[in-house]
Order: structure tokens, then sequence, then C-alpha cells
């Protein structure tokens, strides 16, 4: 299942700036925000989308506020499609941060999003909204970034797929949050059906290897895997192959997703 | 390793009701609770602790909100050891409610309080900052529910352990919190040492089956069982007996305490 799908920013002049720092906690819960931690795959390569802010060093993850009468995973969809005009993600509520020092520190805040906001030209002081404590949700998306075209909004001034094992020190605790979207999904890679919408529906075994290798970030043996995959129920051989040349023409296998859903729901005891 | 603690809640007077209800926003985030599902075990048993406050007809997981400058895990840990006395807790930290209506109307929320909070004889209007919209973080933590000593707190009116599979309909989107705390507990078993305050340091083999039947809520068989927990590391065979009879004396095991570390820094990927 391919999707395509284009990345395109929310704010887009200087008076939606200016409106939103002044006027945002009318539309906004002023303590909590989505941080989204984007991974893209693509040829056997890991990364993820960060984004810089005009006037700040660091790049970020992209990241929104929850609307006042918003339920929280309508909102990590809207931050998201707001960014990406994507609607039928995979998307993963993953941890809520809320014990780095950045988040009990309002200077701190305060601080940053000044640099970040420099463009509007409205001083953030302590007792603004944007100065408050702030915890983030986190979710997590995988897509193809191969088939990802990017418009970034007013506020960003640059973005960028970094790989995955060159990530730079990121703003606020954002490489927290990335660590922590990377273990998750590395510890749902045998309960969910990960990698349904970054593979073809029907897929080799070369296929769904290299997309774990490159998502554990580590090499293993092709037949101890498939061995696993089978044993544990997450794919299915078909009685089908590929014709990829005279002499080659691997085995196709799908994602068993009714087997999948029984994991998710009834947790590891099933495989006993 | 077995804990003796006691169960003690911390709002004891209606002096101190009347001061949280006026001035809570002060101390606390006025958005955002923490909800506890306490998972107690014992002699094969699986319970949940609830409370009912004083007016209320529905059962409560035990709850708190967050100081300002507290962290959010730092916020766990105190809520849930004012109402256990209990300081070194498995306590985890699964998932964010935000989506359920009661979260998202405040109408619901007001008439909730002003039932629980009756004997303040204070009123919570619309604009009462116990009426904002609250989003709430879930931990859970497992308890031997036979060591506790409970001491209700002034609002509590009642107190049970109750068992998994009869939990009554609970006040907001309790149970929609409490089925999700169940489920990542079932989905973590294999990845965690799960059941280490629960069981003896040294345990034998029926003794571990049947806390996991428990938190599986199913009966599997034991021999399978024994191979996988031994194949994926998480516990391990001691080349001693413990002797229960004249001809019985069974092997006993011990949680493989650095492989989990592992299994849980690396992902599935570990057990390739």
């Amino acid at each position: 299942m391919r999707l395509l799908y284009t990345i395109n920013f929310f704010m887009n002049s200087p008076e939606e700036l200016v409106d939103f720092i002044q006027h945002g906690h009318q539309r906004y819960l002023p303590h909590l925000s989505i941080d989204c931690v984007v991974f893209g795959y693509h040829d056997q390569q890991l990364k993820i989308l960060l984004l810089r802010y005009h006037g700040q060093e660091n790049w970020n993850l992209p990241g929104g506020y929850v609307e006042w009468q918003e339920g929280l995973t309508a909102a990590a969809h809207r931050i998201l499609s707001e960014k990406t005009q994507l609607v039928n993600l995979f998307l993963q509520q993953f941890y809520t941060f809320g014990d780095s020092p950045i988040r009990l520190n309002r200077i701190d805040i305060q601080n940053n999003h000044n640099k970040a906001f420099a463009k509007a030209n409205v001083a953030i002081t302590e007792q603004h909204w944007l100065s408050n404590r702030t915890l983030s949700v986190g979710y997590y998306a995988l897509v193809d970034y191969q088939e990802v075209t990017i418009t970034p909004e007013y506020l960003v001034d640059d973005y960028a797929w970094v790989d995955i094992n060159e990530v730079p020190p990121l703003s606020y605790d954002h490489n927290e949050i990335l660590d922590k979207a990377l273990l998750t999904l590395r510890s749902q890679l045998y309960q969910q059906s990960i990698g349904l919408n970054l593979l073809p529906e029907k897929f080799t075994l070369p296929e769904i290897h290299s997309l774990y290798e490159a998502i554990l970030g580590k090499q293993f043996d092709r037949r101890n895997f498939r061995k696993k995959m089978l044993a544990l129920g997450v794919i299915r051989q078909l009685d089908e192959r590929r014709k990829i040349g005279p002499h080659r023409s691997p085995f196709l296998y799908v994602f068993d997703l009714e087997n999948s859903n029984k994991v998710l729901e009834a947790g590891a005891g099933v495989a006993l």
C-alpha cells in the first residue's frame, strides 16, 4: 500500500504568526503540546524529519498545540496532516514527556520561544502563555521519505531528512523524545504490522529483512528472521513468487493482519 | 523481594478539602491529572484497587494532580506514595488519555466533581479550575494486595480490591484506562521482569506460571511456557531446588535482569 503525500506547514504569514502568539491561548490548551517523530524509510535507510525555525540554531521535531475542544488523537492527526497533508497515517502515541529541566524551567522555554518567534517582533514574557510549562505527548509515524514533498511554513527556515545515526543536538528535549520513539518502534516490531505502508502489499523476504535491519540498526541472519516472523505469525508466506530475473523468483509474503490484531489485543500470550 | 507498605490517602480534613478546591490551581497544573492502575496479585488472583468518593455511586482509580514545578514521573510516585506509602515501586507510564467525551465536555466534569466534593460545600462552577478539560496520564503498578493496609483519606467512603474479571462501571473514562493498562501489562510480560516484587527472589516454575496465567486471564501449557521464558531469556534456571515435601523438590528460577535490560534497550531485536 503506497501513498503519495505532500508536507505543508500551517503558518504562512507574519499576521498568522502574530495572531498565534497573541491569541493562541484562546484556541489551544496552554500546557500541552504534541511532538511527532516522523520516521522515513527508503532503500534500506531510516531517517527522521527535522525542522529548523527561523532564528534557532538547533533542529526540532515537528509539533504543535492541542485545541481546547479537540481530542488528543484528533490533534495528533491534525498537527501531522497540517504538516504532511497525509490522513491515513499509522500514528502511534508512545510517551508523555514532563521530566526534563526544559519542561520545568519557564525561563529556558521563554528564551527558546523568543528566538523561534523573533520574526513576529512580539516579546514573549515570563507570564506569556507560551512561557508556561508545557508537557508534550509523543507520537510517531512511518512514511516513505522519497514520496514526500515539503512546503515549509513561514516560520521554518529549513527542513531535512536526517539519517537516524547522524542526528545532531536538537532543541528542547527532542533528542530524548526521538530516542524513546525509536525504542518503542523497535520493541513493537514483532507485535504490530510495522512497515505496512512502506512495503508493497506483497513483499519478498529481503525487502522486509532490510526494513527491519534499518529500524533495528544492525544486521542479522535472514533465515532465523524468517523463522521467527512466521512462528510469531507476523507475516504469512504466499504460494506465489515474484519474477525478478531469469533465475530469480523469490516467494512473496504478506502481513498477517488478523493475527497481528490478535497479538495486539491479547498481548504476547497468544504466542504461548 | 517482598515489601511491606500501607495505603494512606492525602486529604484528611474538611479544611484541606476546601483549600484544595479554592486554591488548588496555584499548586497544580489545571489541565493534567495522573491516574494509577494498581494491580494487586496474591494466590493466583489478579485484582485492582478502586476507591469510592463520598457522594459518588461509581468507583474510581486512585489519581491526583501534577504540581506546577514537579516532574511528571515524580508526580506519579508522589501521588501513589501519598496513597500507598510505597516508594520503590515498579511504576510504568503507559498512555495519556484525552479522547473520551468526559475529557472534552466541561459540564460532565463539573457535575462529577460537584458530587465528589459535595462534603466541602463549595460550588464548582463552569469557570472553576476543576471544571477545566483535564487530560490524564496513566501509570500502572503491581503490588501484593495481601501486604497492603489502607487508611482512606477524608473524601474516600470506601475502597476495594476488585477481581479483574468483576470490575463494575467506573467514573469518568476509568474503565478505558484500566483496559489499556491491562493490555500494556500483557504485552510487556515477555520484555520486562514483571512480577519481580510479587514472587520470592528464587521462585518455582508453578509460581511464575500461576502469576502469568492470572495476568493473561487464561490457562496455558506449563512446559511450553517454560521453554519460551528460557528461550527469550526472561528467566534463568538455577542449579538449586526448593524442598517442599519428601518427594517434591522443584528447581528454582530467577529473573534474568541483565538480559531483561538488554531486551528493553534493544527492543525485540535481541531475540533474533
